[in-house]
């Protein structure tokens, strides 16, 4: 999609809480500093997000030989954010405060013959009004909720298009959704949420161009591109999972063959298992958590199994991934979900070496590869992120309408 | 890399002088129509653009019930620019005037004996010094010289950091170029400068996302994301040609194996007439021109080996695109460059075929799959329109320290 002028303002406001959520507390100066922005743009955004009550002024510091310079801090208890991660056999709900904060979670299990869209919806609502009453704050408080649904999601029209997990077609899932929960809803997919988990509090945070690799029991990349999340034309874009890595290769859960996903997705590396070593005791037939799990364990110590199905697995994981470096040219790309983080440091070790041989000298040596270094559910996060950018959008809004005072405000106050 | 709001004015402009360019004369009303942006900022661009004399006020028209409304055009004579094309056998100079007219064109073969920097870049200086005097015009009107070469370019130092048909590594070309050529100059690859042609001139115009992919000796994309080229953190984003789609497959000439590239450059496409008729009347050992031209013939004669030739092609041409598309879900896909251009229209009823196979559904039916609209060399061109916007760029810092008065001024215009 084409940037406008209004892109770019929503994109500072972004830049410039996230940058208080990260370092409070803070002055305009170290913001405009951090950001890049000039000193007159971060004093109106500032001013902006005080009249929000996302950020409070809590003083004052001494600058060499100038005025006082004033601090501000994340506001954290001036609002809450839920995060909605409906996955493949679960539905995980965190509610966060506005620093991002834990205050609550709630998990329901999904079993497969539970997997129709009411029944789905219903889970999600219990699990919102149960962190809602854990954490005891008012429903007022909550300024909305995130919902990740994974396969390919219209945004606008909050539909869950296609979801491979359940053969869900054309879902009205926010509908559907809206009848249960009040607060403003706001759906994407888990591809994008944990590339603004990145964006905002990880491995990503910034970066101009990085890429988010998501390997679980789906696999897929989010894409941030000039320090924005790329959505593409149809909120499609970054399904590297169903590219094509071996041509005419494996068939793939998606109905083509070679796909990167069929090679590196949980059940992928189950099958190079099998493979390699049918009656492993590394292998739980119908478990991938636990056959993920044992791999890991087989890796640190270093079980040839083990070593040689991450290895077999990395063939295909670090070709693909130096296609994404071939492409973007990013600084950095950020392993996320379940199956990178449980495989870890071993894991990436291999893959930096795999991408080393097949990417072209000049974008690998600009390329770091990274774990993600978000320590809870990043799709929860990022998906509590989408509603807080959502807040900050409508909030930017409403707050257009009265620029110059809030300017003029805003300047008085440096 | 980061978007900062001058490069979002820097954007404005470009797309409001693309406007003008494609539909003199015009009045700003349109041209906000047309860009959707603010009437007060087109105001402001138009000013710009009139004091740098690359545009003119030529008349008014009238308005329904309205004043009489200023009508703009773009001052072809205003100033030259030239467009450089090093490609692996020949140097390809155009000349051009502000409206992207073709004033003047030169060519030099290179031959493989020649092609040390310094042999390459005396052709240039002789092309270029051609293009002038052909063209008749004074040195000083010449706004800037944009220049294509093959391969890896650090576009801010002017490295030619790796040359792959001449083995060319860590080049100064900006510095040989300079001791021969007084103009400005801007240094990039023939990815890059066909993408901008797209977007000025071509298929990309008024896109938000496209990918531009070119099918020649080498092969490549340029990337037009956010309505701008998306470059990566070290210029060299877009190496689709050396995306793996075989693991393990065919030897390309990086050292890798199994890359696009192999499979769908002349060269490739070559291997594969090979394998498949090694002793057909439409292969030209050593000849790739004359073997993909006779490869077209075949195929518009329906002969067999031509249309398997084609079809075994498609299979990975497809692939690849279908990967692009998965991953950048971009409005269009442009089909460029001299491989592209002899295959034409029946090549890319193939491709489109063989991408809506591959691709999923989702940004498959959001993508166009068009051949590139550009009639002349769409290098040229676009190093050309390198030099426009270099130009441009230049002249906005300069104006910004006097945008109050310029701004006031373009505001009494209205
Ligand atoms: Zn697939
Ligand atoms: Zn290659």
């Amino acid at each position: 999609m084409k940037r406008t002028s209004r892109d770019i303002r929503t994109a500072n406001r972004y830049e410039v809480l996230r940058q208080i959520i990260a370092a409070s507390p803070t002055s305009r100066q170290e913001l405009a500093a951090a950001t890049g922005l000039s000193l007159a743009t971060v004093a109106t955004l500032v001013g902006e997000l005080l009249d929000l009550r996302m950020i409070t002024e809590v003083g004052f510091e001494d600058s060499a030989g100038g005025r006082p310079r004033g601090l501000v801090a994340v506001n954290a208890s001036g609002g809450a954010l839920i995060g909605v991660d409906i996955a493949e056999t679960y539905v995980h709900v965190e509610l966060f405060d506005l620093g991002l904060n834990v205050l609550a979670r709630a998990e329901e299990d999904v079993r497969p013959s539970e997997s129709r869209p009411e029944q789905v919806v219903g889970h999600v609502a219990a699990v919102v009004g149960s962190v809602v009453a854990q954490a005891g704050i008012e429903g007022a408080r909550v300024l909305g909720v995130g919902v990740s649904v994974p396969g390919q999601v219209d945004r606008a029209t909050g539909i869950s298009e296609y979801a491979p997990n359940w053969d869900w077609h054309d879902v009205p899932l926010l509908d559907l959704l809206t009848e249960h929960i009040a607060y403003p809803l706001y759906l994407d997919n888990p591809l994008r949420a944990s590339a603004v988990a990145e964006l905002w509090f990880g491995a990503a945070r910034g970066r101009g161009d990085a890429v988010v690799v998501n390997l679980g029991t789906g696999v897929g990349s989010g894409l941030i591109l000039g320090g924005g999340l790329h959505r593409g034309v149809s909120n499609s874009a970054g399904e590297w999972g169903h590219t094509t890595i071996v041509l005419d290769g494996r068939l793939c859960r998606c109905g083509k063959n070679g796909c990167v996903e069929a090679y590196v997705g949980a059940s992928g590396i189950m099958l190079t298992l099998r493979e390699s070593s049918a009656d492993s005791p590394l292998l739980h037939p119908e478990d991938q958590t636990a056959t993920i799990a044992a791999l890991a364990r087989g890796l640190a110590e270093r079980d040839p199994v083990a070593v040689k199905v991450v290895r077999d697995t990395v063939r295909y994981l670090g070709a693909g991934i130096a296609d994404l470096v071939n492409l973007f040219n990013p600084e950095v790309v950020v392993l996320s979900s379940w199956v990178a983080a449980a495989l870890g440091e071993p894991l990436v070790e291999e893959v930096r070496g795999a991408v080393a041989r097949h990417a072209l000298p000049r974008p690998n040596a600009a390329t770091e590869i990274v774990l993600s270094p978000i320590p809870t559910d990043p799709v929860c996060l990022g998906a509590a992120t989408f509603a807080l950018e959502g807040a900050l959008q409508s909030v930017g809004q409403r707050q257009q309408k009265r620029t110059p005072s809030a300017r003029a405000k805003a300047h008085h106050r440096q």
